[in-house]
């Protein structure tokens, strides 16, 4: 007996090896799960992984994922369509979603600014947003980019892109996060908060 | 916008979410993962689940996963017939052939003794390992399970059923791990190591 398994379990451990953040040892595991799993259930996964790449598709208008295009978002006349906020993934749409404090549109670019992963200003869904911004529909643009250093970087490339226009472009407010303690904020998040402070 | 995503997305992540290790932030990072990969790469996944099911079986002499039955270690001349591992899952085989120190044959029960979650000895695949002792060609059973609650009463219950049938069983040692430190060993191990201990 080889030092690996035999075919077709060894291809189905690296297949899964491959997804970001499952690790040889994890892939093994669901290897062996699928194996005795029942025939029904690892044909759910293959047919819900089929319909996906299928049916999903990213709307013409924003970038987000969805299986008609115009997505809903971006479709529904009761939101508010003079404001865009832009992120970095259809996940992020979620996450503000989920806070139901948001009814204006979207706009995901697809990453964020990235030297390092050579991802440029190019290779995101810029274009598409420069188009939005010509009507006058729009008032508002929100960057809600992830607050790490690509993020930073990309909200003050979009920024400086778009004050020329004559449309309002805001930032999330950066400070401590609710139910966290001070004593352990760490010193810029601290200083963020100092700076933008707000009457009590 | 509901608060889930789009249907397609919604059932893929679901299916992922499923799978053990795999939490709901993961199966949606893997989701958009694969939403964004290549078609040939999710149909690699895809064809790999299809080949596991359609192809692995389980060794009907020691219960191993193979895609021929007998597997290759039963079948295989050259390895010595008169040793048996008894060990709970195909990984551990895997593990136990790593070493390059085992030459003998395998039985995989297919999981412990484990009352909690309703696992007894007529859940697991034991009948074939007495079949298998029935011959006078086995010398040995080396009992090789995991060496935590369930192992040990997997262990024990196989010790006594198999000791009256005249037939050397033997269990792996306990004791510290190789490059750990004295300093950390919890109290049990410590105190196997004590009572396992050899000559130097």
């Amino acid at each position: 007996m080889a030092l690996a398994y035999d075919g077709a379990i060894q291809r189905l451990i690296d297949a899964f090896s491959r997804l970001p953040g499952i690790g040889p040892k994890g892939a093994q595991r669901i290897a062996f799960y699928l194996l005795s799993a029942s025939q029904e259930e690892a044909q759910q996964l293959v047919d819900a992984i089929t319909e996906v790449k299928d049916k999903v598709r990213f709307c013409d208008i924003c970038g987000n994922v969805c299986e008609i295009s115009p997505c809903p978002v971006c479709a529904d006349p009761r939101r508010d369509h003079s404001v865009i906020c832009v992120v970095e993934e259809p996940k992020d749409v979620m996450s503000i979603e989920r806070t139901r404090e948001y009814r204006g549109l979207y706009h995901v670019l697809g990453g964020a600014i990235n030297p390092m992963a050579n991802v440029g200003p190019a290779d995101l869904n810029i274009p598409k947003l420069l188009d939005r911004l010509k009507t006058d529909e729009v008032q508002e643009v929100i960057l809600a980019l992830d607050p790490n250093i690509e993020g930073e970087a990309t909200c003050t490339y979009l920024s400086r892109l778009l004050s020329p226009l004559g449309i309002k472009v805001t930032r999330l407010a950066s400070g401590l996060p609710v139910g966290s303690d001070l004593e352990y904020a760490d010193e810029i998040t601290l200083a963020r908060a100092l700076t933008g402070r707000r009457a009590a």
